[in-house]
């Protein structure tokens, strides 16, 4: 059975709710960041980065961390969650790829800046601010369209997105003024998979 | 022939190099950031969101954008910079995922606020210093007793690394006391496809 280690935050809930949507069965082992588990010696002999997610599957023998590996990993082992057709597919990576290197990390600093950091920084909270509204302004722009960020499809390009705007969301970092974006947040946020994805590890404690 | 719009700057040499080292025909395109370029509409429609590089192949009439994906593909098309083996390639695309979303992005922070920025911030710079050192020192673990990322096979993981590790090493974000990753860093450069890479488009500029 597949071993998640995570905890509630947004890179973990791409996990959990990819897990939920494939119906995999999987044991859940939650990693408390606040109180340093991702730091302990058993959890940097998963990752010795000391981040959450990881997984382990012993059908394979496979341990992975980087929350975009583990979704190609499980589309692949599942022959689900990416579309088949050739070119669609590879819009599927392309916008899953989009956020993990451009909408997660660029995400992740403004959380740090508006909501972590004690010294008010102004310019860096503006530079996180326009860079966060640039990526919404290309993923409104994308789902324009189309139901999906990689058209019918329903994807791991979309599990990614979700798990930021998610919490996007939880932090007052609105995007309503997207109609685009704030339609298809909606109607995956509507999905039972996301919602159980969401509320683990339990109990849920948001970001 | 496939087409590739890019400039002389870190995440552009991960395409570059992977097109030397495959030897596929390729025509550039240099997009002139510093003019500007990126920002026009006829690079907007092949990439909304405004960054190099992209690639278009007409032999499959796919567009790319995001240098991961753009990694993927070719090693795709050609069945080469991917290690055959499951369970060694899936740590070559967690490596390629550790670099695209937790190395790059944190790097390209700390050239923003230690190069760019007009405004002192010596926060920032801290935040960023600290968590390049952990990504430094997360890859210099791993290559203590492996050549390449991924183990013995040279592969995209190696690409998309070294185009960051080059323009830290021109920033002066000094890497010599991890020892394995610099003798890595010293051994890629020293390929002949990488060094064509790195000044590509010419006339190379730094970052
Ligand atoms: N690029 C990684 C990021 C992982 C990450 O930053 N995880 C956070 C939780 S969302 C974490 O473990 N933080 C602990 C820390 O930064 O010390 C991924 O996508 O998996
Ligand atoms: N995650 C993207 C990042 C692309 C990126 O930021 N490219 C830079 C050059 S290295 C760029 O086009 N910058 C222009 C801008 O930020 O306006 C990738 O890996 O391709």
């Amino acid at each position: 059975m597949i071993q998640l280690y995570t905890d509630t935050s947004p890179n973990g809930f791409k996990a959990t709710i990819a897990l939920e949507e494939l119906g995999l069965a999987y044991t859940i082992h939650h990693v408390r960041i606040d109180a340093g588990d991702h730091r302990q010696p058993a959890f940097l002999a998963l990752n010795p980065h000391g981040r959450i997610p990881v997984i382990t599957d012993p059908d394979t023998g496979i341990t992975l961390f980087e929350s975009a590996a583990i979704l190609l990993y499980l589309a692949d082992k599942t022959g689900r969650l990416l579309p088949a057709g050739k070119k669609v597919r590879w819009e599927a990576i392309q916008w899953l790829q989009f956020h993990a290197a451009s909408v997660g990390p660029i995400l992740g600093q403004r959380v740090h800046f508006e909501l972590f950091e004690k010294t008010p920084m102004p310019i860096a909270i503006a530079r996180y601010r326009r860079l966060t509204a640039e990526a919404f302004a290309t993923l409104d722009a994308r789902l324009s369209d189309r139901r999906y960020l990689a058209g019918d499809d329903y994807s791991i390009a979309d599990i990614a997105t979700f798990g930021w705007t998610h919490i996007a969301d939880i932090c007052g970092f609105r995007f309503d003024e997207y109609g685009n974006l704030a339609r298809w947040h909606a109607d995956i946020a509507g999905r039972p998979a996301v919602q159980r994805g969401i509320a683990l590890p339990a109990p849920a404690t948001g970001p």
